[in-house]
C-alpha cells in the first residue's frame, strides 16, 4: 500500500524530525547534508542496512564541467554553454532545459561542495575510452560520446565523466564520503526502516511518513518536509510492464532491492506528477578491451544501427530499443579479445555467409552489410552513422551474442516524479506539493532520456543538495 | 486546474444525475446507452458543440472477430482463440491480456448489440488491403497485418475490420447511431460543458464534477458514478513532451481539440494510475494506391526497417518510433503513382546512386539496400523483412518524402488510465477509486502497444458500455 493516511488517523508519532530523508543513497545523502547543515533536525529512513543505493554499485564517475580543474590540468577546454549545448542534444528528446541550464552553471560550485566533503578526483585523461569503467589511474574520461558523432559536431568534445578516487568501486568511496559528512552535519539515521506512505494533513500537505521497522508499522513526523531520494524503479516488475517494457528482455537490471519504486508511487498517490517514465539508460560494456570497438553492431536483420565507438551507454539505449535488444559484435581476427567480462564470441567462421547463417540472421544481410561498410571503410569513412575510426572487416569473423537476455545489459530507469530544480514534487497542475521534495532516480531529471555516464551521481547529489535546503525551510 | 474539489466546497450544485458521463464520442456514447438503459438518471457532458469526438473524425472500422457474419459470408474462418492469439501478438509488448480475453470473447456479442442500435456492417473483403481507408463497397477489410508477417504464421488470418456502412466518413455514421441509441434510452445532455474537474467527499469517493458552461464555473452532483470517456492527449504539447515525445515531430495529429488529456489528468489528479503513456498509433497512408506497396520504406540511413505490405499502421509506429520519422518510399517506375492524398513523388532519378544523393542519404547506402533486396526480391523473398509482396525494384527510381515533419502522419495516443475491465479507474496499489470509471482513450485498452485500425472504436465502445453499467450500479 502507498496511499497516504491522514494524521488524523495517527494515533502516535514514534519520532519526529524537521526533515525527514527516505532512503540514504547518492541523492539522500547530499540531501541530509544539506538540510542539516542548514539546521534542521534531519532524520534519514534507509530500508537497507546502510547507505549506498544502486550509487554505491557503480563505478564513481561525476559528470561536471564547464572548466574543471581536473579538465584544465588534462588540457581541456570547457565552458558552461560548451557543456549545456552538449547536455541539451544528448539528453534529449525534449531535454529538461531548466534542469540541464542550472546544473552546468554551478558545475564548478558542486565540484568544489564534493571536494570539501573530502572526495577526491584526479585528473587523467583517457581520452578514447567512451564510459567504460575506468582501471586504476584513469580519472577523467569521456562518458557521453562527446567526442563521437554528432556531438563532436555540436560542442567542443570536453571529457566530463570525474572519477572519485581513493578506492573501488567508487561509488562506494563516494558514499562513504558523503554519509559521513551527513552526520558530521547532525543527520540522525534509522536503518532498517522502510516508507511505506506518506502522512498528509487536511490541506494536504505532507506532514510524515508510514514506515516499517524490524516488522513493526511506525509513524514519524516531518515538521517541515519530506525528501523523498528513494532511488528508480528497475526492480518493479510491474510497474517496467506498465512503462518501460522494452527492459523486459534483459537478464540483469542496475539497481537494489529498494529501487522498485516506491518512492515514485507513494508521491503518485498523493497527486504527484511523473515524466519520461519511458526513458531507460543502459550501458553496454562492449568496447572493452577497446580494440573491440572495431568491430560492428549488427540488429536481427543484420543491419548496423549506431557508430559503435560513441558512448556505450547510448550503444546500450539503442541495442535495447532500436534493435529491440537483439544485436550481435562481428569482429574480425586482429582485434579480438574475450570481453573484460571474460565474454568470448560465440561464432567464429571463415566468411560472412557462413556467419549469418551460424548466427541466423537474414540470407546475404551480413555480407551487404560488411561490404558496404568496407568500402567506405577503407578510407576510414562511415557516410551512414559516421564513426570515427572506421576501418576494414577482414576473414575470419567472430561474434559476440549481445541478445538482451544473453549478455550483460544492465539497465536503470530514468524516468519519475516531476520536480522543480528547487526539489519541490509538482502536482498534476504543475503546482508544488506541499512538505514534499524529492531528487535523484525517484524524479526525472537532467537527463530526460539519452545519458552519459556520471549524469546521476550528478544530478543526484547536485539536485538532491537543493531538495535538502528546500525541505529545511530555505530558498534555493 | 485539474485538482478535485471537496463536495464540502461545492456551494450548489447546478445539476445532478445518477451517472455523469464525461464526453460523447465512441465511448461516452456507448457509456450513456448502458447508464441509461440500465435505469440509471445519465446525463452526458460533451465540451463541444454536438457527440462525436475523434471516433467522428475516423473511418468508421470496428475491430470484431471471432467468426462474425461478415467474416462467414467472405468466406473466412476465425474463432475466438484465434483472435486472442493475433492480439496478444499485435497489441503489445505487454499486452493487457485481460481486456484482450474478455474483448475476442465477447466480440460477437459486442457485434450484435452494434447492430441492435442501427449499425449496419457489410461482408466484402478486400484482402490485399491493409488498414488503408475503405471506398465504397468494402466492408471487412485486414487492419492489423493479420495477412504480412509474422502475424501469418502466427494466427489464422482473418480479416477483423468492419466497415460501417451508410454514409462516410464511418466514424461520424457509427457516433450518429449510438448518439440516437443514447438518447433513446433516456440519457440527458449537456453540450458546450467542459468538465474541469472531479469532486470528491470526506472518504474520496468520487461524487460529482466541475465544469464550465459558456463560462460559468458549475458543480454537477454524480449519485453512483462519473464515467471518464474524454478522449486521449495528442493535443497537449505538454503531455506529449513528458511522455510520448517521438510525436514532436510530425506535422499533424489526429485527435479533436478535446483530446488534451485533461480526462487523464483531473483522474490522476485525485490518485488514478496510468499506463503505457508512451505509446502512439501512427498510421501512415503509403499504401494508397497499393502499388505503392511495391516500394521500400528506407530510413535516413538508407536501410530498410519494415516489412511495407504489413498494415500501414504498424509501418507508421515504425517510421516514427524506429526510424525516428524521418522515413523515404523509394518505388520504381513501373509502380508509380501520386500518392492517394495527390502526393507526388519529390524525386526521380536514373540510378540509386543518384537518388541517394538527391535525397541525401548515405553515400551507396541505398545502392547497397536496392542491390540486397532485389538479389532475393527475383525470387519473391525478402530475408529480411518477409515481405510477402517483394518483387525486384527496376531503375528509374523515384522517391516519396515521408519525412513526419512534411508529410501525413497523423498520430493519437494510446496511454491513459490504468482501468479494470468493468472500467474502474485503479489507483496507485491497483484499488478501484470509488465512483470513477473510465473507458476510451481516456484509458489505456486493447492496445497497450502495437495497434490495428478499428481497434479504438471497438475497445471504446466495448469497454464504454461496461464503464457505463459499473457506473450505474451494476456488476459487470
Amino acid at each position: 500500500m502507498t496511499a497516504p493516511r491522514s494524521a488524523a488517523d495517527v494515533a502516535e508519532w514514534a519520532d519526529e524530525a524537521d526533515v525527514i530523508v527516505v532512503g540514504f543513497g547518492a541523492a539522500g545523502t547530499a540531501a541530509a547534508c544539506e538540510a542539516a547543515g542548514a539546521g534542521a533536525d534531519t532524520l534519514v529512513l534507509e530500508r537497507a542496512g546502510a547507505s549506498g543505493g544502486a550509487a554505491a554499485m557503480s563505478d564513481g564517475f561525476v559528470y561536471l564541467g564547464g572548466g574543471t580543474p581536473e579538465q584544465q590540468a588534462a588540457g581541456f577546454d570547457d565552458s558552461v554553454e560548451n557543456m549545456r549545448t552538449f547536455l541539451l542534444a544528448a539528453c534529449g528528446p525534449s531535454p529538461d532545459e531548466e534542469k540541464i541550464g542550472l546544473y552546468c552553471e554551478r558545475s564548478l560550485e558542486h565540484r568544489q561542495w564534493l571536494v570539501d566533503r573530502g572526495v577526491e578526483f584526479l585528473g587523467t585523461v583517457v581520452p578514447t575510452a567512451n564510459g567504460t569503467s575506468p582501471i586504476d589511474g584513469e580519472g577523467l574520461m569521456f562518458t557521453g560520446g562527446e567526442n563521437a558523432y554528432p556531438y563532436d559536431e555540436l560542442a567542443t568534445p570536453a571529457p566530463r565523466g570525474h572519477v572519485v578516487q581513493g578506492g573501488r568501486p567508487g561509488g562506494k568511496y563516494l558514499i562513504r564520503h558523503l554519509t559521513a559528512a551527513a552526520l558530521a552535519a547532525g543527520a540522525r539515521t534509522s536503518y532498517d526502516t522502510r516508507v511505506d506512505r506518506l502522512v498528509t494533513d487536511e490541506q494536504g500537505r505532507v506532514v510524515g511518513v508510514i514506515a516499517s521497522r524490524f516488522g513493526d508499522e511506525i509513524a514519524i513526523r516531518a515538521r517541515t518536509g519530506v525528501v523523498l531520494t528513494a532511488g528508480g524503479f528497475i526492480n518493479s516488475p510491474e510497474m517496467i510492464a506498465e512503462h518501460a517494457p522494452s527492459v523486459h528482455v534483459t537478464a540483469l537490471r542496475l539497481g537494489t532491492e529498494g529501487d522498485d519504486g516506491r518512492g515514485i508511487r507513494m508521491a503518485q498517490a498523493v497527486g504527484a506528477r511523473v515524466k519520461r517514465m519511458d526513458a531507460i539508460e543502459c550501458a553496454l560494456p562492449f568496447n572493452a578491451p577497446r580494440s573491440l570497438v572495431h568491430g560492428i553492431l549488427v540488429n536481427r536483420f543484420g543491419q548496423r544501427f549506431v557508430n559503435e565507438d560513441t558512448y556505450m551507454g547510448r550503444v546500450g539505449q539503442a541495442a535495447l530499443t532500436l534493435a529491440h535488444g537483439q544485436a550481435y559484435l562481428v569482429v574480425d581476427e586482429e582485434h579480438y579479445a574475450p570481453n573484460w567480462l571474460n565474454v568470448h564470441a560465440t561464432w567464429v567462421c571463415e566468411t560472412a555467409e557462413e556467419l549469418e547463417r551460424e548466427i541466423g540472421l537474414p540470407a546475404g544481410s551480413l555480407a551487404s552489410t560488411i561490404a558496404y561498410y568496407n568500402s567506405h571503410a577503407e578510407g576510414g569513412n562511415d557516410p551512414q552513422f559516421h564513426k570515427r575510426t572506421a576501418s576494414p572487416l577482414k576473414p575470419p569473423f567472430a561474434a559476440f551474442d549481445f541478445r538482451a537476455d544473453k549478455f550483460v545489459y544492465a539497465p536503470f530507469t530514468l524516468g519519475g516524479l516531476h520536480t522543480r530544480c528547487d526539489g519541490a514534487v509538482l502536482d498534476i497542475d504543475g503546482e508544488p506539493i506541499a512538505g514534499l521534495y524529492a531528487a535523484g532516480r525517484t524524479t526525472s531529471g537532467v537527463a530526460a532520456q539519452g545519458y552519459a555516464s556520471g549524469l546521476s551521481l550528478g544530478d543526484s547529489t547536485f539536485f538532491g543538495r537543493l531538495a535538502g535546503r528546500s525541505a529545511a525551510g530555505e530558498k534555493a
